[in-house]
């Protein structure tokens, strides 16, 4: 069917969202056109603010506004403790968790030689420079544990052997308050051979 | 956690689009900052030009960017038949069946008192005045099934019987394709009390 042409290029633009398909699209331009033009004209200045104004902070890679970003830019963080994460996504967590008080650093990937993500596209480079210049007490790695992810830890703790930087990983085992059958049985084998002695 | 202003403003406006939470946003956001950024500024440029170019057809009331929508303004449609929809996304599904050449009248909503919505807001004054002038041949029912659908279905009868025009209704029933264990039992006793005999 023959659309108007700003409907039709609206619902190709929201198919960049994750998720969004050809159904969703419509639902969202449809609702918005139909009863929520102030809150779409909100969400398209809040898209082009975020996007042209937010860059990466300069000593954690995070979103940031400025040159530093909040976290960096709080005194009462603990600057000893230096945690690696893959995606900002991952700092927001652990933040909820409310247990960590030191800073992050955000690589936003993982090494992938075949998509053409190497140690400088994740910024190691400069994870180099900062262990260098102001090495934390400890580094924690806290990338996930597909292959890449794998890969991306055992290189980052070579950077901080290297700066005699301590190295600790997050522990990987079942979930609390679940049950075990629902489990996968990957982290049910990681979590019997990891084992503790009571 | 404290986030940039930027992102906050952004994964709160990201919640006006339906079926989108917290977790969904954040998704969202994420994904464009990180990885897509380009179509990011597309979507808020798309949005932009859609909310502000977007306005009512005025035969039909669908969305349309000039005075008539393209289905309004397409000499090919059988302008004999009238087919009077609550959303503009029900027009896209009857087009996308293909078996309906006629016109069509959305009047974005149902009858809800309760709400505040009264004949006028569904442009029903507009609708009387079309039916009087230019007649169609046949007024398609294909309101919704709700109490409000049916109120709505049956005050649209009463105005094309006062102008003289013939009235109809899209066949409610057993969809195609199914299995008549997974169909509701509303439908079921509809499909059964208006049987047809062979």
């Amino acid at each position: 069917m023959r659309q108007p042409a700003r409907l039709e290029a609206l619902l190709e633009a929201l198919r960049c969202l994750p998720g969004v398909g050809a159904k969703s699209a419509q639902r969202m331009a449809f609702h918005l056109l139909s009863r929520d033009r102030a809150g779409g004209l909100r969400l398209a200045e809040a898209l082009r603010a975020a996007l042209e104004g937010l860059g990466e902070c300069e000593r954690c890679r995070n979103f940031a506004e400025e040159a530093l970003c909040p976290l960096c830019a709080d005194p009462r963080r603990d600057a000893e403790l230096l945690c690696v994460v893959e995606q900002p996504a991952d700092v927001l967590a652990l933040e909820q968790a409310g247990e960590y008080r030191g800073l992050y650093f955000v690589l936003h990937g993982r090494l992938s030689p075949l998509d053409g993500i190497g140690p400088e596209e994740l910024g190691l480079d400069r994870l180099a420079a900062r262990l260098a210049q102001t090495p934390p007490r400890e580094l924690i790695l806290a990338t996930g544990t597909t292959v890449e992810g794998e890969a991306t830890a055992h290189h980052v703790a070579e950077l901080a052997r290297e700066a005699g930087v301590a190295v600790s990983r997050i522990a990987y085992g079942v979930p609390l308050g679940g049950e075990l059958d629902l489990v996968d049985s990957h982290t049910l084998s990681l979590a019997l051979n990891q084992r503790k002695a009571l």
